[in-house]
């Protein structure tokens, strides 16, 4: 049974989502169909970006993760399907893909009419395009069967999981704030200093900690979080609020006096 | 395998959709459930039929769609099953279904205690009645098991799903708008005239366009939108915010000089 | 076919849900997954055992109910496994199913290998930990290859499903708000005498209906709801916001000259 996933920025509330499915199921009756999220703000390619990273790499091989977070709908952006070997990403090719996907620079181009509904919607390609060429590939076609392979244009701006070192300085930046208030950043975990303090706007936070309970209630903390990377939080509280800081803030890691490992 | 879709304004932060899948699930184990919404504005018949009409067209044939937007629940209103030939529809005879099937006029009465739990709160149909009732027609029972053919009764009032037309003018109005504050109309696409201006409010838009890429950043646009009617945005941005205008607004569109198609 | 259902605080809108699923489609291919909810408010223990309580008892006999509502994830608390005959639970050990299966007094401490992730993230045991053992359940291990068998510690506190009872009277509390306003109370109906009025804040409700029609628009009304418990709500209207009320507000109902049944 074939495994499709759906991130998109159409909330729940609409019949988007809903439409979708249908044609999903319709075109390939015995799809499971699972959702990562509907609730990308809306048009933000980024948030997109990291929610696929977050979720898309724990399904089991072979999963087709469709995702439509897509400002430039109908205008001169492609439609594209990547495959990395594992799993085949289905969505505009606007840099969506590019955290979960980071080596992959070519695609397929889908314009072969069997993946596409025979009228396409300007405004709607997440039903009209991206959900029959799921379901098309779901029923056992190939990506290569979509279209010609092309080079990957679309890219986030701005390097969102990369970061950079100086001697004993790590620095890099907020790439997500999740529901709970955490900041979490793009500095891996094997990227940083045994000993480190951490300095975020005007804060320093003297230490690394292993888990939210080695800090009081209240604090702040810092630890390595589930996607093993740098994560600022308030324990039992919101660090977003308490710090009043966002996405895109910058983040420098200090060693004292020790190399980096 | 039996298809059931859910419609309600049941939100997600409560467990009574929860309770609607467990009885569909215990009494159809083998039934595929797949939501459209659960965040129909409260007790909003309208928006339940609009998200209905986006979305449950797409399914495969013998769906079976479950809705319940339902502020009579407990009172005269009667539950019922339709049956377009292609779908059924359960829930409150209240007009909900009244979009997505114009042309059905009876239904069954779910009379039957075999479509219906043995206790039925007098708050909840959804758990005790429609959900029993759809695992009973996921299971292969006959609609007209369910209870006497009866005429409908229900209605959204205001047809909003009409439009009227005069000479170079078709007169519409705001049935939704969606997540993103585009303002989708009642006016379908084969009422446009070839060459026309769009009216609504105090603001005129000279030109229906293809997509929005055909007009500037933060510029409205006026289209075909995927329901097939005419919809009003604002390109990158959101025409609900930007006109303060919302659900019923009235829209004319003004053919130039060319007679309707 | 397995099944197994989510509780969680997440949200929606970050790849915490859509990871947990991927882990279990993993481990499990063939498992039904089917949401409650994951619009728990943040850390709000009670309000996911509450989720659980109106839906857990609906599924079928065999389901498999996971909850993370885990502010002590990382610290002393306890990941853990109940059964109760009909389901099993899996979670953290602070109280969230003692309103599902109020009876159970012990579990199973997660320790095995097999149960839990190779690495283990301090902050999102959900994915490492309650999903890997819900997929074992899955597949057919039984609990007690978990690891030991513990007594529970958690508990929601104030014992928040039980009430007083004196005389002609009857007391309680509001124990969650739904969607709608409505204030859903911890008296259970066979408790309520024959005749009774009802006292909440300032106000008081002079009988209990069958169902929200048998008062006018806008007014109070007192019912036995779909939990079985008494509610109160505004009909056509949220009683929440009338009120000025919430959970936790004491409810008293006074008998009518007659002892309670």
């Amino acid at each position: 049974m074939a495994l499709v996933t759906l991130t998109t920025d159409f909330g729940t509330a609409d019949g988007y989502v809903g439409a979708m499915k249908g044609v999903i199921l319709r075109l390939a009756p015995g799809t499971r169909i699972v959702d990562i999220t509907h609730d990308v703000p809306p048009q933000d390619i980024a948030a997109a970006a990291f929610a696929l990273f977050q979720a898309a790499p724990h399904f089991p091989a072979g999963a087709i993760h469709v995702a439509v977070v897509d400002p430039g709908v109908g205008g001169k952006r492609r439609e594209i399907i990547l495959d990395d070997g594992k799993f085949r990403f289905v969505g505009p090719d606007n840099g969506i893909f590019s955290l979960v996907c980071p080596n992959v620079r070519s695609g397929y181009h889908i314009t072969a009419p069997t993946f596409r509904a025979p009228v396409v919607a300007a405004t709607f390609h997440g039903r009209d395009i991206f959900s029959p060429a799921a379901a098309r590939l779901a029923a056992g076609s190939f990506p290569s069967e979509a279209g010609p392979r092309v080079l990957l244009e679309g890219s986030l701006g701005g390097r969102p999981l990369l970061m950079s070192r100086g001697g004993q300085q790590v620095t890099g930046h907020v790439v997500h704030v999740d529901r709970f208030g955490n900041l979490i950043t793009n500095i891996p975990a094997d990227a940083l200093p045994a000993r480190a303090a951490v300095r975020i706007g005007t804060v320093e936070i003297p230490l690394i900690s292993l888990m939210y309970q080695d800090v009081a209630r209240s604090q702040l903390v810092a630890y390595v979080g589930s996607c093993d990377t740098l994560e600022i939080a308030v324990r039992d509280g919101s660090a977003r609020d308490v710090l009043e800081l966002g996405r895109g803030e910058a983040v420098v890691v200090t060693g004292r006096g020790e190399s980096p490992p």
